[in-house]
């Protein structure tokens, strides 16, 4: 069975490359066997090719010249670990039009150019695995297209940024502030220097679009998710969300909602009780509902070297399989839909809503009169003793129509005696039937 | 893509088997799009091919002669969902010894023949599919085999009896007895009339030697698991485990030791912080460690008609595209090995011992003495006050060598002043290292 070779080229070797690296080391027999064929490193793409690494490996293995790998006729896969959108779409282009096979763990390209990928690694003969881009080691991309393919996915909702997770879990459970949860998270190799792409959402919302192909067969692209960040999440909304029963999580969303999509991610208010609650720090988690499976959840790292690289080498597994026992077709492909994303002010949602007002009479009558008038309900309302004439409230709506929160929000706003409006989060699972 | 046909057969209509006709009608469209073929149900082995049925189907695919499916060269599927081992072991081995594919939901079969099963199909070239054997809509079998396969695993740790886990989860919700607990979950069909199958842990135990065998690759077989039922938990020990910040679970593990494999399932305490601490009720979880990815979970509903026919039909569609786009080596499989299992004495166990004893002078100290002379340390001890001179007294032990614990709760038991022996339970997790 070992007869078989199959080649492997390299583009790039950081964190995630390194861990490849040492894990096709470590776990080399029982990799092989799996492959049912002899993995060979041929040539690893790096910047400096002088530069000392942590895992050894041969001198001869690194090069600078790209085309040492990609125009390499004894390279049969390619595995892009690089990140960001160029050179590796570039490079991932001319592996597939020569019929390479590709690995890559690279959420920013498949988000942004996943689609165009696919179909090109269709047309060619090629086939891309990206296992390793959503999720670090979760095992998610297989159990979406594959182990779920019986139903129809409903929703997908998801902790599935490490770095925000990680913060709010601090300021969960240790009652601190965001910036001081930041610095820790820093200091502790959870967040990187400039974590703006993670804080504000975009890490999330790169890798929900990725799984919404997988879960819905839909070509919704990065322009159609709607992305809050965490910043003004406060220690005090975390307080008064676990007095009120709930905690506070970055949340994916991607759900059909009539015969549309809907992709969104937000901060959320989620029942303590709900699985994903339970998700800390720098865990990542998954929720499915399929219209027969009901809910799953798939748990784990989300992000880190070696649980990424546990991802990146089973893609490896499979693809050196379908190379070495020459099977066609051997990936699940169906071509995606041009599913409508609706437009987020006619999605239905519950809201906290936490302010600061005059406390003087009337203040709360003109609050209730602006909800009323736009059909805004309130499910719960909290009053914290004011201080100095200015009272905090918590409010949280039952499920209204999004634009009519918002416009209810915006009249509020131009209150002359609403001083400050602090936190305006979704919540979820409030009604059974939601979760 | 459409112009390819896969003959179907069933062998069996019961829950499941109503379950998977139903959703093969209800999700057509995008099933048979993702198998690439048109699947046609051709024909469905019953006892009483008369009898009314739930899912709305022609008269003239009912049979009750397995020879119509076995031998009709229109089948290419067969789909096993009767249960219990004969004829079901019977009828698959001729299906497979004739080319066909397989899938099934058996974990009876597949436990105790699943190795015989496998071999026969790599050697004919059929293919045996059972996602559906374990953890009902639950992904475990191809992320094991797949999504993890560059791992070793080391350990994998579940609550995969639903029936146990609803009647542990009500006794700890409401602090009911088991009998009670019993009796709810047979009002609520989580139980059947006759549940010493599930109450035993043989259940449990069947799916464990399934998942070890995708796990470590081992061929061990029922013989060799360690099967606790969870009859002697009572609520009392519930509300101890709690006080000690533990729950009580029937856990199925796993694991690699020292080269050696052991599979064990009994009733452990389970710190309350822990994952599967907060899987209620119907619900399964597995808890994977492997020594790339970290761990992982996955958690779902382990059982129910559609559910099941999830995992079943997910099934059906990979064995559609293998056999219409000619997809030979499709499935991932490694021959077994033969890893020894380990002796439970050699298993090293922190223990939970619940006993009555006589309230008087000396008592404890013979108690303390006849753990001493084991080498079993303590950690835990809660005494409540005695009632009519007889004190319940709660110990928790260090790790300790099983051989060493159980020699010295045999010299406890032959004391005089010692009247009951309650609970006997196996604590997880109390060393970080452990969980």
């Amino acid at each position: 069975m070992k007869s078989q070779k199959v080649g492997i080229g390299l583009l790039g070797m950081g964190t995630v490359g390194g861990g490849v690296a040492s894990l096709l080391q470590i776990n080399e027999e029982s990799i092989q066997e799996k492959a049912g064929a002899e993995l060979q490193l041929k040539k690893i793409l790096v910047r400096d090719s002088a530069k000392s690494r942590r895992v050894e490996l041969p001198a001869a293995l690194f090069t600078s010249e790209a085309t040492d790998i990609l125009e390499n006729p004894e390279i049969d896969l390619i595995v892009e670990l690089m990140g960001g959108v160029e050179p590796a779409r570039e490079y991932l282009e001319k592996a597939l039009k020569s019929g390479k096979y590709v690995v890559t763990a690279n959420k920013d390209l498949m988000a942004r150019y996943g689609t165009d990928l696919l179909e090109l690694a269709r047309q060619s003969g090629g086939a891309i695995f990206f296992e390793g881009s959503v999720g670090g080691g979760i095992p998610l991309v297989r159990p979406l297209k594959h182990c779920l393919a019986a139903n129809r996915i409903d929703r997908i909702m998801g902790i599935i940024n490490g770095t925000t997770n990680y913060i709010l879990s601090r300021m969960s459970l240790e009652g601190i502030e965001f910036q001081d949860a930041l610095l820790e998270a820093q200091e502790k190799g959870f967040a990187e220097a400039d974590s703006s792409n993670d804080l504000e959402g975009w890490d999330a919302a790169y890798k929900l679009v990725v799984l919404s192909r997988l879960a819905f067969g839909c070509s919704a692209g990065m322009e159609d998710v709607y992305v809050r960040g965490i910043n003004n999440v406060t220690a005090q909304d975390l307080m008064h969300a676990e007095k009120l029963g709930y905690t506070i999580k970055l949340l994916a969303v991607g759900e059909r909602v009539d015969g549309f999509i809907s992709l969104r991610v937000f901060p959320a208010l989620l029942p303590l009780k709900h699985p994903l609650a339970s998700v800390y720090n720098e865990f990542n988690a998954l929720f499915v509902e399929g219209n027969a499976v009901g809910e799953v959840m798939f748990y784990g790292k989300g992000a880190g070297a070696m649980p990424t690289a546990s991802a990146v080498v089973s893609d490896i597994i499979d693809a050196s399989r379908c190379l070495s026992y020459k099977i066609e077709d051997g990936l699940m492909e169906v071509p995606l839909k041009d599913i409508p994303v609706i437009s987020g002010e006619k999605m239905v949602s519950s809201f906290y809503l936490r302010l600061q007002a005059e406390d003087r009479p009337g203040v709360f009558a003109s609050l209730a009169n602006a909800f009323g008038d736009e059909d805004v309900s309130l499910d719960m309302i909290l009053q914290d003793r004011s201080e100095k004439g200015i009272a905090e409230i918590v409010l949280v709506t039952h499920d209204v129509r999004e634009a009519n929160y918002f416009r209810a929000l915006q009249n509020i706003k131009e209150m002359p005696s609403i001083r400050q409006i602090n936190g305006v989060f979704r919540v979820f699972g409030k009604n059974k039937e939601s979760l």
